[in-house]
């Protein structure tokens, strides 16, 4: 009774859905011409009509993307805007207290740490506060979300507010601190939002395919409006979020980064700060002859220093973390007083940088800003060595000692930015490092140059002309070095074009930059990747430059081969001890254990949910009452609960086009009912035989702490069965011995999600290609298989060791049995498909008549000769 | 007995190979040592070992790569260089001749005529004689190439000395034709034949994967040494030739390009035609206010403007192609006189360039780098409208004409030039489009900057300073747009910087070039695109821009449901069929008709040599000698055979590891001896069936032309069997009589490749989604499965008339029957698992037992409301 009643239900609630989606399909072509209608009965109707058809037809053919990215681009200019202004002015207050107090020195000194010791402790406070998401640079979770994971709280409002918030006051300290990295994450907050906010008004906002494109350009957009420099933030975005890039996303970032560059420089104007758009930093070296051939060494050594550097800095970084973590005493006492960590650091950076105490040997007055400034000064310091010839102007006194020259000044000044830098990127509050090693690179380049300036005080050149060297250009090179050294990235060398408006300097950026990142790659992983890795994100290291084993070792040297499945005509017993004997998140579905047919792939949480939704006390109550209307009864209800389960779920789904070719299930379903679950059928007594067999398999695997866990599980249930049991009259042992029956059925799949296509390699696969595909699709797992049978799988930990193990040497280093054995010549497809006619021939020759000689003997799965 | 040979033999084999290899893999190990031995030996024996380890582990460390991108940018750098050094020779000789008959007008146009013709005609007999696949850009073929696709001849040396030579001649004519494309294509033939070369040496040069990857970075080589310009190059080379970027094949270009670049311009100092490493086309605009905010309304006219432009020339240059094509008598003058139409364009363009005649009126004398100079001049042609107080000095004197100003000069320059470029590029020679629209692009740039200077002749700057407007910033603007919208890429911005060695325009430049990439790409394709689908290159079109209707069409809505396939256990005479009644290049191969489950997929080439190799005249022979000998031997001569093949492929290979857990073959394979093949056993008897199902099937459907393509075929075979019939003995009813048994046996796919992993989709990936794949595994087709059950397949041709008929409203517009039906907002991850419920509840309906209820009458596969 209850059974028919459920199905109908289901028909007419499949019938209702299908007639709402015919009327929502009609209703709004009827609707056009009305208001057209209504805009004519107007005083300027044509005028609208021809109006709205215009509106109309932009959308159609430009569609909503131009507005997104329009908004997504104005509100970003703005907010990249209003922060600036509001950091500059917290920067000059902090300044004009400095300056106010200039009588005591002890009231001076109290001014200048107080106040960014406040602003950096509200800083964490607030952001620990409202959303500890908005800790750090952003960049390298965005990386992870753009692979396709799902990091929870990291797009919401709450994030944003605290990121806009806590990076202001942050930058506002006059700390080390960059914004780039952070801006970032803002902008894909902003994104996200955006797209929230927008698909209120309708329209196709909600789609992920198009939100993950969507939060490729608003990357681009952060970095873009972050420095005013749309191509370079385009390009960096790409690098540093990005492992394949969509080509055809391309114009999106650039669409909106110029859009937000060009309002952030707009904004600029408007507030009377510069007469038109230029660039940040402008430089004005000269451009007739911007450096010589002969100066290209030195570049190079920038190049190859700044690489050292940039490695040492990513590595300093890290151990400053990981020593946090591990000195349990401190980590304790820190996890206690979580604000005491960035108060102690500023307090000591802000010490340092005073500038009538140590600060004076290292330019501590200027901020951030007016360091690069002064940096890519386009005079030269310290003509022929006598640095009292050049008048030090303005901002540029910072850099002059008495006591002492600018050498001394700047090399001081990057030993003590660099630690400095490399410990305030670790106090939990949102910040980067982009910006802090750019000025040290600056810093390094103008060193070089102006030991270039002293050497060669008549330029190198030897014609006519006396070009002098310009240590300007040497700090730009530098400055594109370090940054990119750091982050792994090419693309700061189109940054520091658009930053200082110049281009001149081409190739020697151009030469640094490479011979940073060439350095830099070798010995360490970017600093996003290594905070990547000390945060545990799920990622996939990059294949190394020009390492050539990697193509020559396949799936199967790396895959797991001994995993658990699901077959489909299994008994809830199996699913059971299938959960117990493996962690895997997604189980492989196979046809049979003997076939191994995979089928699709179920998650492991859809497996718990069958298994408790079968031992559910509702359905005990429910075939306890059945019992009592009926001796039949027991029959009825487990269909029942069936039907309800599928027309529930299925209802509200759109209805699937009709087959034209009516084919035949491909899946042997055994009837459902438990009557007749023990099938007496021809098409089943091999499933049964082999269930056995794999049954008693699983049997003999558990080891002693999955015995203990299933134990526990049993007793947890059995406990909750206990609390139900004031509306239940059954007895404990009643209780176990229903459940050991119901454990006893054949496993009713149709309630559950199963992906029916998941992604299948093949053993003969490069680890170069797995490693393509898996970051080109985002993969998580993908089953190996041959010839449709499942065989192994590779998931990104085997693969992560495989390419660590074959790169760095160390941790587990997977040596291939059987690479060093292979032509590293043939290639690939041909080994495939000959290594699959092996197995073809060896399943043949199992199955050949054994009367055709005596080699019967060599039939062992094993080949000789191994 | 010759069965257990065979086996014999085969078993060797393969403990031979095994052996071969152990020592293989033994020797080099004992090797190494005996080398470090002789060295030592030595004087300076120790430093020679350490210089050998550092080799070593440099060479481990940084690769091969590294050697490989420095020779190619060295190469290609110096062909670069050599080839504009004789471009430069044939156009000064040009003008030397023009110049020394200036006493007689006519001797003049003979010289000024004849070269190019001369040029040009030498040029085009040269490819064609040589290497045809020179002709033309080559970015559309290098496309297709780095697509996975292989092209034929298009990177040999033949073609890369008829591309360099045939390259040089035409640009030597002074024709309007670039020579950015045919650089890629060299760069590309360059880096496949060092890497050739360097196989040679040894080492992994052979790899498919490094290939494409090489391919990829020569690419940018091209494009950056052509216009020494790495990153533009770069950036160029990756929006043209890719849809998918791997990042990490990034910093190869940029590497390569820089140091080719750097060597170009190296070259250039050291033959003392510069001082230093500059800028190709250096201007020199002022720094410190390079425009204007209300100049970008200008700046954005430009770009609109250009965008309508380049797609006018895509027309344009498609239509004259098409024109010619499509004229037969035209057409078959020309195949007759094939150098008769570069002769008779390049006289009609020669001469409306003459400078004496109509080519004083579009500065005909200039060549385009000269025109280039000018253009990006950074005074003001016309001041205040006023010609004459401007003095046009040296190479600027082209512009002035005595008897008309100079808006005339550029307006007829701009409109002849177009059509002339756009014809010229459609010469069969090998040549590019890039430089002359870029021409163009900056002389209408140029016009409008002009038009502005006249208009505000102390520019618009409202404060006390009086800028000017600079004519020279719109021509770099101008130049960039156009050349954008032709390409459909945003990196011409990147070049121009890079050529003009000034970024200070970056904002303008950025807006036009957006603008017009917008205008154009809505409505042409890039000019290459153009281009491959006129030479029916195999290609898949990009998703446009906003279009949202593709994330609501499905595969199940593009794909072909009705598809041939081969089952595991189907008859020669099936797969005749199957051959027969359809094109497919791929078949699949399912277990059974009934299942359909997917097991691989099989080229219809394999299809073909099981065939024949069933129905050749050495089987037959064999057949015959074998029954000669004992009445039994039919039977083992089959299994012989197969045997032979079996191992004689196998030994090659390397040996499989060994699996842990003896799987079962998922293949139920019948006993392959034609006595055994009515099967009796009950696991196959559904399959029986079913085949008859299928073969009834198969039978009704083939039409007629199919019919008649079996019948040919099958003379064809009776004719190849009769000239066989001399050392045969069979009458040809006997041979028709044994094909037919022959064909009634199963099908023996041991012998055949089988790809085991195909590409599989579900129903619900959405358009784009397939898109994506499609275009990042570069596929050709893929299956549609359904929980392993092949339900549809999806090609090229369906994604393309899906992408198309959704996109341009043309050709096949492909209107999803669902699409409209469908919820917009729902996630396709949830869609894609509750449709899988659902056909797993269809599933269960159909197995459930009828009594359930009275709804048994709404089985039927629609649903109902459609």
């Amino acid at each position: 009774m209850y059974g028919r009643y459920t199905q109908d239900l289901g028909t007419f609630a499949k019938d209702e859905a299908a007639r709402l989606r015919l009327q929502e399909g009609d209703t709004p072509r009827p609707r056009r011409p009305s208001e057209l209608l209504e805009y004519t009965q107007g005083r300027c109707g044509p005028c609208r009509v021809c109006a709205l058809q215009c509106q109309r037809f932009l959308i159609s053919k430009v569609g909503e993307d131009w507005v997104f990215l329009i908004l997504l681009g104005l509100v970003m200019a703005l907010v990249s805007w209003a922060m600036d202004f509001a950091i500059a002015t917290c920067l000059q207050a902090q300044k004009w207290m400095y300056g106010g107090l200039d009588t005591n020195v002890l009231l001076q000194y109290m001014a200048w740490v107080t106040y960014p010791t406040v602003l950096i402790t509200f800083s964490a406070g607030f952001t620990q506060i409202l959303a500890p998401q908005a800790v750090g640079s952003g960049i390298p979770e965005m990386k992870t979300i753009l692979r396709g994971v799902v990091l929870k709280e990291y797009l919401t409002l709450k994030t944003f507010v605290a990121k806009v918030i806590g990076l202001t006051c942050a930058l506002g300290s006059g700390m080390p601190l960059g914004k780039e990295g952070p801006f970032v994450h803002i902008a894909s907050m902003c994104a996200a939002l955006l797209s929230r906010f927008l698909s209120l008004f309708g329209g196709f906002y909600e789609n992920e395919a198009r939100n993950i494109e969507m939060l490729a350009a608003a990357c681009a957009v952060g970095v873009g409006c972050c420095f005013a420099a749309p191509i370079g933030g385009v390009l960096f975005s790409i690098e540093v979020t990005s492992t394949f890039f969509a080509v055809r996303n391309y114009w999106r970032g650039f669409f909106a980064a110029t859009f937000s560059a060009f309002i952030f420089r707009v904004l600029a104007v408007w507030n009377k700060d510069e007469e038109t758009i230029t660039a940040l930093f402008k430089t004005r070296f000269r451009l007739d002859f911007p450096f010589d051939l002969q100066e290209l060494p030195a570049f190079a050594v920038i190049g190859i220093a700044s690489g050292f550097g940039g490695a040492l800095f990513v590595y300093l970084n890290r151990k400053i973390v990981q020593f946090m973590r591990r000195q349990k005493t401190i980590n304790r006492f820190l996890m206690k007083k979580r604000l005491l960590f960035p108060a102690l650091v500023t307090l000591i950076i802000s010490t340092l940088t005073f500038p009538p105490g140590f600060g004076q040997f290292m330019a501590g007055q200027l901020t951030q800003k007016d360091t690069l400034v002064t940096l890519f000064d386009n005079q030269t310091w310290a003509k022929q060595g006598i640095s009292d010839e050049f008048e030090y102007l303005g901002i540029l006194e910072a850099w002059h000692h008495p006591r002492s020259n600018v050498f001394i000044t700047l090399i001081v000044f990057i030993l003590m930015k660099f630690w400095m830098s490399a410990l305030a990127t670790t106090i939990p509050v949102p910040c980067g490092a982009f910006m802090p090693v750019f000025v040290i690179g600056a810093a390094f380049g103008r060193l070089v140059g102006e030991s270039m300036a002293a050497w060669f005080p008549d330029g190198i050149h030897t014609d006519s002309n006396i070009y002098r060297i310009v240590p300007g250009g040497y700090a730009v090179v530098g400055a594109a070095a370090l940054s990119g050294a750091v982050t792994h990235t090419v693309s700061t060398a189109v940054i520091v074009f658009e930053l200082t408006g110049q281009i001149s300097h081409i190739l020697p950026v151009m030469i640094a930059v490479i011979l940073a990142n060439a350095v830099a790659q070798s010995l360490q992983p970017s600093l996003y990747d290594s905070i990547i890795r000390i945060k545990k994100l799920p990622y996939l290291p990059e294949l190394g430059w020009g390492h050539h084993e990697k193509y020559n070792v396949r799936v199967e040297d790396i895959m797991v081969r001994d995993i658990r499945y699901v077959t489909l005509n299994c008994k809830y017993r199996d699913l059971q001890q299938v959960l117990h004997s493996t962690k895997m998140k997604n189980l492989p579905l196979v046809e049979s254990a003997e076939s191994m047919i995979l089928l699709g792939s179920i998650e492991r949480a859809q497996v718990g949910a069958l298994l408790s939704s079968q031992l559910s006390p509702q359905r005990r109550l429910l075939t306890l009452r059945q019992k009592a209307l009926s001796e039949d009864g027991h029959r009825l209800s487990d269909s029942s609960i069936r039907f309800q389960i599928s027309t529930e779920t299925s209802s509200g789904t759109p209805a699937r086009p009709a087959f034209r070719k009516p084919l035949k299930p491909a899946l042997k379903r055994v009837p459902s009912s438990p009557a007749d679950s023990p099938p007496a059928g021809s098409a089943d007594h091999t499933g049964i035989a082999l269930k056995s067999l794999f049954c008693a398999n699983a049997a003999t695997e558990p080891t002693e702490a999955q015995g203990t866990a299933y134990h526990k599980a049993k007793r947890v249930r059995i406990s909750i069965v206990e609390e139900m049991i004031l509306g239940d009259k059954m007895t404990p042992a009643e209780i176990v011995e229903w459940e050991e029956q119901q454990l006893d059925q054949l496993v009713d799949f149709s309630s559950a999600k199963i992906d029916p296509a998941p992604f299948q390699l093949v053993e003969h696969t490069s680890l170069h290609k797995t490693h393509t595909i898996f970051s080109l699709l985002g993969l998580d797992h993908a089953f190996v298989t041959s010839i449709g049978r499942l065989v192994g799988m590779v998931s990104l930990k085997e693969l992560r060791k495989a390419i660590e193990g074959s790169l760095t040497g160390k941790g587990v280093k997977v040596r291939p049995p059987l690479a060093s054995f292979r032509d590293s010549t043939a290639s690939t497809t041909e080994a495939d498909t000959t290594a699959l006619r092996q197995l073809w021939d060896r399943h043949q020759h199992h199955h050949m008549p054994r009367e055709a000689g005596p080699g019967g003997d060599d039939d062992d799965d094993t080949p000789k000769g191994q």
